[in-house]
């Protein structure tokens, strides 16, 4: 039995109680929102790892992209981000590698990872593609069913695919040009191959096979965005509702024969549209774990997109995204390195953390209210202890130290908390 | 004649024609709002800059606090962060030193500053009284009245003054204590004195002498929140929103006198909370241009405030906020240095960018419409010109270049927008 079959039996799994747990959810609570689909526990059968729940009344749950690119090939590299994007608390990480040794690499991941692993093996698939035959345009369905059968048996714990991305989004698309029209990768290798091959996505039309491979796994589906904005423009357009009321559908389907699903967004979207991407996802799609790029909210931040994603992911989380994926510094400049995804993923994180105290998320504010409390009593090493990266703010205080060892070096002796500390606690004499 | 003045007998000088045209206003609109007090311009009569417009229908601004401590004083780092802050597109620099020769630093940076430049005239006034007589509770009213006289003299265009911090907040504060009662350095010296002299505070009670200075220069104030909020915890108590009724009436009461004045607002504020502070600013003080400090939308972000300003700031201006005060990486662990000041402006820069896309300020968009069109190009050059650090972006895409000169090492040959492109706009053989 999948998650969702046995959910709907009402059976409470060891897993079930242990997400319940430490997400402080009544765990028969949980049961039912995995029944109904509007959460999900991201595990592979085959992988050993702490199960990561995605959805209604959850922490606002971060990932981290990695992976390598034709131009830049390092496996080593790959795993020392994965090491820091754990070590920074990413909740789940997805390999989008498409240079080098793809399978040695995602093994390698799939191994080391305490997290949850997620690929788009679309990528894969086109790799082979354009090496084998030239152009992805050469694809077969087989193809790319083979490769997904492969990734679900190593223990992938989730995938995107595209399956969204319909002949009829395609024409909403033509007749109502973007200045960006396609962005996502995989989006945009489907689109090469529809329009080439004059056929349906194979996603869509083989949905049934996908399903049938994720229960086998227990694998869950994320169903892409291929048709994301890529600038704030074309965001809210009528092709991405479009494909957006597929996806809605697909999820269903998904959740009726026991099959995981969450759906991706946007992507490029102005500040004020991002609330109402949320909510419309949610009513579209059964109240399905939305897992969101960004949003980014400009698209001049370059050097600084992972910023841009935090503000429009903060919003993103407070109406209701689930899931975000981080953006990185690098984000539109080149492939991001260890540092990168470090900040990335802070920048995630805090995001994460805002809209968790912003929805009500229970225990979200338990660690604003000690660190306030150490500020009070300007206990350093526990504000130190609170930070998202200790070991920066240790360098720092340390790097421009003040000369009263409570105090910081910003206000030195005329400290606020001190002042006030005497006008209104005065000590007895 | 002072600008409200002026403005009021609808004369239209020629500074307002220079604002409006910076900021695709209409110049008797603009008269309007400076005349009734939504909108001011920052310039005092004896600094020579371009003005500044904050307030209704424009662009949200960008200030960036500099300044020496006790602990860390040079002249130089502090003229080399305003060079940066400049550089970097800040509207406004607030001068903060509390360390070294105060007034030689001032006369320095106001020489050399191409933008407005306020203080905390306070400060000068806590250091001076602290030096001579031991203690910030032996000033007197005329202290900090002398310094202000000299600082208006010298050419700032704007100060902020807690002149709202009144016995009566601080009764407020007393029946409902908070985490971290004060803050505000500039608050906690008023309180402390306040308490010990059990006397009113002086820049409440002689309001009218603060004014009559201000006119003098067409100086404007800046009606500082002495309660602001130190922690989510603390926000939108009573004691901040008693602080805001007594700014609104002195903001009316500035505005009948011909001086211009804006509000400054929060500090530490939950998400979800942020908005609400906006719309009441506009409701109790008249639709008066709120100058923010972030807001923090968390306070664990040590070593990632300026992200965490940056969220609250984008969602401020968006619903509002005219004037953000930057917060650097550095904040809550010590003095920022000249990359700290780099880092907070763009943050910031970003975050107020964001928000005048969504609030629909004349022009904002231009910039995103040209970037996404150099992305569809393919134009590098266009792509980097457009960003907030032109330096970075191009040293970073150099450090893991493409092998295809036209792409980036993120997807390399896999490149989305050619993909698109092929299968979209075919050539013709």
């Amino acid at each position: 039995m999948t998650r969702i079959e046995s959910a709907k039996q009402g059976i409470i799994t060891d897993e079930i109680k242990k997400v319940a747990e430490t997400e402080g959810m009544d765990a028969e609570k949980l049961a039912s929102h995995i029944a109904s689909g509007i959460t999900v526990i991201t595990r592979n059968i085959n992988h050993h790892i702490e199960p990561l729940g995605v959805g209604r009344g959850l922490k606002t749950k971060v990932n981290a992209n990695i992976g390598t690119s034709k131009d830049h090939v390092s496996i080593d590299e790959e795993l020392e981000k994965l090491a820091a994007l754990v070590k920074y608390g990413a909740d789940a990480v997805m390999d989008l590698s498409t240079g080098g040794p793809l399978r040695e690499l995602r093994r390698s991941l799939i191994g080391e990872s305490p997290i949850s692993v997620g690929t788009v093996p679309i990528y894969e698939a086109a790799v082979k593609v354009v090496e084998e035959r030239g152009s992805i345009v050469r694809m077969t369905a087989d193809d790319i069913f083979e490769i997904i059968e492969v990734q679900a048996q190593e223990g992938v714990d989730f995938i995107t695919v595209h399956c969204g991305l319909t002949m009829r989004a395609i024409e909403r698309l033509k007749e109502d040009r973007r200045v960006l029209d396609v962005v996502s990768r995989g989006g945009s290798f489907l689109l090469e191959w529809m329009i080439y091959n004059d056929k349906e996505n194979p996603l869509y039309e083989n949905y049934d096979r996908l399903l049938d491979i994720s229960k086998k796994y227990d694998m869950t589906l994320s169903l892409g965005d291929g048709l994301r904005p890529g600038c704030l423009e074309d965001a809210t357009d009528r092709a991405q509702i479009e494909e957006l009321l597929t996806l809605g559908e697909l999820h269903k389907k998904a959740v009726d024969e026991g099959v995981q699903a969450m759906i991706e967004g946007p992507g490029h979207v102005p500040l004020n549209q991002v609330e109402i991407n949320i909510k419309l996802e949610k009513e579209l799609c059964n109240g399905a774990p939305f897992y969101v790029l960004g949003p980014l909210v400009t698209d001049i931040g370059m050097g600084y997109d992972h910023i841009s994603a935090a503000i429009g992911g903060a919003i993103a989380g407070a109406a209701g995204a689930d899931f975000l994926c981080y953006v990185t510094p690098s984000e539109h400049i080149r492939l991001p390195d260890v540092d990168d995804v470090i900040e990335g993923v802070v920048a995630s994180k805090l995001a994460a953390h805002a809209a968790d105290i912003a929805k009500g998320v229970p225990s979200a504010f338990e660690k604003d209210k000690q660190m306030a409390r150490f500020r009070k009593k300007l206990d350093w090493n526990g504000q130190i202890s609170l930070s998202f990266n200790p070991d920066r703010v240790q360098e720092w205080r340390a790097a421009t130290p003040p000369s009263e060892s409570d105090v910081c070096s910003m206000c030195a002796d005329l400290c606020a908390i001190k002042a006030v500390e005497r006008a209104l606690n005065p000590k007895k004499d």
